[in-house]
């Protein structure tokens, strides 16, 4: 794992090094995926299930066979040994309470000249919601996704989940059913994103497509996108870890919080900040030691060799600096008094405060959402939320005597503009 | 101009014809802005100077060149006639106003467990705004992308702007001046947004990029996306104008209205949807006498033959029905009581009610934006806003007993998701 140290004179190039991950765009990717969507464009059903045979070695003779009916969903949750229930449940009603203080209402006031303006908040009709298959099938991802979409009173989710060989993971149907999930199709890849986003004779057009999946997925999602809303493209996830060497840190929780990161797959990113030297040390030791004990080792050690880093700088300021310009999905504060920072971090997905608050948390039951913005991309997006199913359009209402003003000002602006059927449009409420 | 029947046995597909718009996709357009984006990510200023000579004729022959002072908007501005620049001015304010309600606050509050959970709210760094130059080169829509921008927060507002052979509208500059604007590039097409999206030594990265432009610059922009955020792919503009022959109805100001949307280009959209045969052919009238009078009547006309349509439906609740399945971008309601339907409207960018609302209105100085979800995509998207330069990090601050049950909860759920680092950073706060 490498160590960087902010006062060496190469930091800013092995920093940018480090940072580097381009979305996979690769010609024949996107061509292959072009094929794919056209195919199930003018194939419709037909293209899915010849697709989903061709790549998750599908047993299905019939579309009839890649639904899952609402008994089904709920016998995987009846089946679940009770701990397991409960966690689940408890982690959907938390989740569900924090969105709830997400839901947006419509306003609207009445301007001096007696218009009304303001803004209608409505729920997207239908969405989608992709759920990857096999070694990424994550309950918690289920609920992340369709919890935030029935808050905001989305009538109808339909969630596609890849059943490789058939096989699907019960915890997965057994999420869907206490989020609401309102229709289950055990088809993925670009052919589920193409189905959603087209609709065939089975699968109903939604009006957006949420949730995270393989290049191809990414790769389609983008390519549908205009046709569809979709959420974001998901790089591989990251962790911040930042600490100052403070006497109440363990480095053996702050080695398993970045372990927890690394172990997701060989291209996670797992970085811990430090204005300790000592304390990198430790640290770097308290992994290895780690190591030893897990189960996936050999992802994480992978990960951490390609893209972690323990990273020294000299004091908080040149800390948050660091922390804003790599704009981390997760970050942890590590510290006695982390609200004295908040005000300085301007970029991070989500923000872990203090010991008691590692990501696993968050990633499972806090409440706030898993799905994050990844790559840096929280520079300019947000978790995924209510707000992402509820859209606005807004509203004029412009009293006979109120629009009098207005249709000047409009009329005079239109004129400059040489739009002039804009301006005697106006000039009739003049 | 094509009338259509609800009750026509063809309906449906007339209907699918003629909302039928795809973004251009050739492949082509798309190895052109490729290759425009490769060339402005590996040769900079170079590359953005080279470009806009070759694509705007413009006389530069150095970056410097293509920069605009804070002076010159200033200039532009105050070399304006009174009466426009009173028009921009109660313009911008009222653009303000309404989108300072649009500011969204930070929230957090504690949980029963005495967990913090939470959202902060934080403007983005920088942005990019394209502004269309040539025919499409308004004033308005400076104040629509820029002033939400700077009522969000953000520092550093940089707009792009063509200048073809050198030559500026001072409008747009006024305006730029009036939003805040706080850099200006005499810029266009694929390499502006290129440049915007990568940075060059002229110009520096933004974090996002709104504005509507050309199929280049809408090619380039998709491109970009999640490199930066983008706001949407703008299609062709459209309206739907409903009314159900109430009396107070005017065919002119009906065609007019229509009409102000046929004029901006070719393959813009005027629907005319009523439940009176007669009001229908009173304003297919209208608009034939009208277009003897217009400058633009060679557009509109076109635009009306290619795009428009009179649709006759049976009743308000098949008109309604109408509507959502269209979710036009400008939706005007001339009736008595708009507000009767206004429940029912799902799908629409801006809503203008009663009839001394027409679309001029909001284009100009109502108050809510003019960037609106077109083609459609008011199923699932927005106006631009705030919203769209702001995001959200989530914040969650678990005490040391607060944590416990949470971590316990994390634990189980990772460990049926077999991530053993997770469940083992769990335990540690159990």
């Amino acid at each position: 794992m490498r160590t960087l140290t902010s006062t060496d004179p190469n930091f800013e190039q092995q920093l940018t090094d480090l940072l580097a991950f381009e979305t996979v765009n690769d010609k024949e990717l996107l061509a292959t995926v072009d094929d794919i969507i056209h195919q199930v464009r003018h194939g419709g059903d037909a293209a899915v299930l010849a697709l989903t045979q061709k790549f998750d070695a599908h047993p299905a003779t019939s579309m009839q066979q890649l639904v899952l009916t609402p008994d089904a969903l709920k016998q995987a949750f009846d089946q679940l040994d009770e701990p397991i229930k409960a966690a689940l449940k408890t982690a959907a009603e938390r989740i569900k309470d924090f969105h709830q203080r997400q839901v947006q209402p419509s306003w609207d006031y009445t301007d001096a000249l007696g218009n009304r303006l303001g803004q209608k908040v409505t729920p997207l009709d239908r969405v989608g919601i992709y759920v990857p298959g096999g070694l990424a099938s994550y309950p918690s991802s289920v609920l992340m996704n369709a919890v935030p979409a029935k808050v905001a009173g989305v009538a109808e989710v339909i969630m596609v989940v890849p059943a490789p060989k058939g096989e699907l993971n019960p915890l997965v149907l057994a999420a869907a059913y206490l989020s609401g999930v309102d229709k289950v199709f055990t088809i993925g890849g670009a052919q589920a994103v193409a189905a959603l986003a087209y609709g065939t004779d089975s699968i109903a057009q939604v009006d957006k497509i949420t949730g995270p999946g393989n290049k191809y997925v990414a790769a389609a999602k983008r390519a549908v996108f205009g046709q569809v809303g979709i959420d974001m493209i998901a790089g591989p996830s990251e962790v911040l870890v930042y600490a100052e060497g403070e006497a109440a840190d363990n480095a053996d929780w702050l080695a398993m919080d970045l372990l927890s990161q690394a172990e997701h797959d060989t291209v996670a990113q797992a970085i811990f900040v430090t204005t300790s030297e000592q304390q990198l040390n430790e640290v770097a030791t308290a992994i290895d030691n780690a190591l030893e004990q897990l189960p996936k080792a050999d992802i994480a050690r992978e990960a951490l060799q390609n893209r972690g880093a323990l990273i020294l700088v000299k004091d908080r300021a040149e800390g948050l600096a660091l922390i804003n310009r790599i704009a981390p999905e997760h970050l942890e504060l590590s510290l006695d008094k982390p609200d004295d920072v908040l005000a300085d971090i301007r970029h991070a997905g989500a923000i872990f405060m203090g010991r008691h608050t590692p990501e696993a948390i968050g990633d499972y039951c806090a409440g706030p959402n898993h799905v994050l913005p990844t790559s840096g991309t929280a520079r300019f997006s947000s978790p995924l939320g209510v707000y992402d199913f509820q859209k606005k359009s807004s509203i004029i209402y412009c009293s006979a005597e109120g629009s009098k003003p207005l249709a000047q000002i409009a009329d005079t602006l239109a004129m400059q503009e040489d739009l002039e059927a804009h301006a005697r449009s106006a000039r009739y409420r003049s």
